[in-house]
């Protein structure tokens, strides 16, 4: 088990370290140190359970930058630790936006495999990527998928949030059987000093685009308010700004 | 875009290339060279437009064993090609069968979604892992994955074939929406030279169960007869040495 602390540069593994087989965080960096850090590693430690295998030991260096993007990969061989510059185009998403596609996942909410991983953040991010792809190649930025029942589930990459009147809403990770968002569960535990009250629901298409605002909440982006759905343009909100400084993000840098 | 080859060691990658995002093949090592080399380059290359990477250029050094895996491994980054012995398991497995169990994989053969990966070898194969570990809890040594519908599509690392009398069958690729499978539709093609009808077919567990006889088709175990299906034990057949041979498998050794 090797450990190891780079900006990208290349990391030596076994090939077999390439299936994809271990799990994942990714963590915004500032100059209070990596965000939700305690949080992040313990759901590094839940995805490790999920795919049998042991809690991790993470030893950050003391000599991390105060910004950037801090990425942990644990396989069954190594533990590995990289840091890098968040790219442009999240800045933009956070900054402008994300126009968004809904669509089905084909996956059901009531008969996940018992062997799924979809709980873990998993290494085998190929339909993620694929997925953000095929919204990019219909002329979007990002996906929302559906169950095959029609609930709202998550994007590849980000957690679905969104506000109806003062209600603050996201989707519940046990019930649908998705990743549990640590920058939408963060959120959600400081609506009420904003004024905003908490929830999880498990929502339809229609109901969703019924809300006042809708954003995709993920550790570098923040909070990327989806500007159009469906190709429906969406009024922008006052709560974005307000929502991003609360917690701690720059609209306008990293 | 580096190539090399190695007998397992460790390979140098950008961090990223560990997030699943490519495609593999694995190769079954013989005298005579890679096993069905051409129409695992083909996958390879089918594999990597799904993933809409440009097509890979793969050259094999001469200098090969004559026994044991050859993967190759290619991503956004890097094109790895490595050889391996066969692990002991592979061979067991080949020799005296396995204990499968059938299972629902939650996955609808009518709503794979539009940027589906399922026809692609990825690299994202820790379901796959975690499948095989499912059925490994539950006292058997492989899973048979069926639709939400009730058809049979594939096992994890392996394609179902059965026998019907003369018929020999495997579960169409396309209609199923699973990965096509080189062993299997090699072994079709020759079933008529020792006097069996191919067909491909989509079929129940009850029709699966029914059937003479099951295998698992795969480059390195060959076939690995069913020996028992959720517990319920069938009889060895007197193919399976038959089929081996006719593919150029020993029973006994790499």
């Amino acid at each position: 088990m090797t450990s190891i602390v780079r900006v990208i540069e290349r990391i030596l593994v076994p090939p077999t370290d390439l299936l994809g087989d271990g799990v994942f965080e990714t963590l915004h960096l500032r100059p209070s140190g990596p965000w939700l850090l305690d949080e992040h590693l313990a759901r590094l430690a839940r995805s490790a359970a999920i795919l049998d295998m042991p809690s991790p030991s993470v030893r950050l260096p003391g000599d991390l930058p105060d910004s950037g993007a801090l990425r942990i990969i644990y396989t069954r061989q190594i533990l590995d630790i990289s840091v890098s510059p968040i790219p442009a185009s999240v800045l933009r998403e956070r900054r402008d936006g994300v126009r968004a596609l809904a669509a089905d996942s084909g996956i059901s909410v009531r008969r996940r495999p018992p062997w799924s991983i979809a709980a873990a953040k998993s290494l085998s991010y190929a339909e993620n990527f694929a997925a953000r792809r095929w919204a990019a190649r219909h002329g979007a930025d990002d996906l929302i998928g559906l169950s095959t029942e029609g609930y709202v589930l998550e994007a590849p990459t980000a957690s679905v949030v969104w506000l109806t009147g003062d209600e603050l809403c996201t989707v519940p990770p046990v019930e649908a059987g998705i990743l549990p968002g640590i920058t939408a569960a963060h959120l959600l535990s400081r609506a009420p000093s904003v004024g905003l009250r908490p929830a999880e629901r498990m929502i339809t298409l229609g109901e969703l685009a019924a809300a006042d605002t809708i954003w995709l909440a993920s550790s570098l982006r923040g909070l990327a308010e989806v500007t159009s759905l469906d190709g429906a343009s969406r009024t922008r909100s006052p709560w974005t700004p307000r929502l991003l400084e609360l917690l701690g993000y720059s609209a306008t840098d990293a």
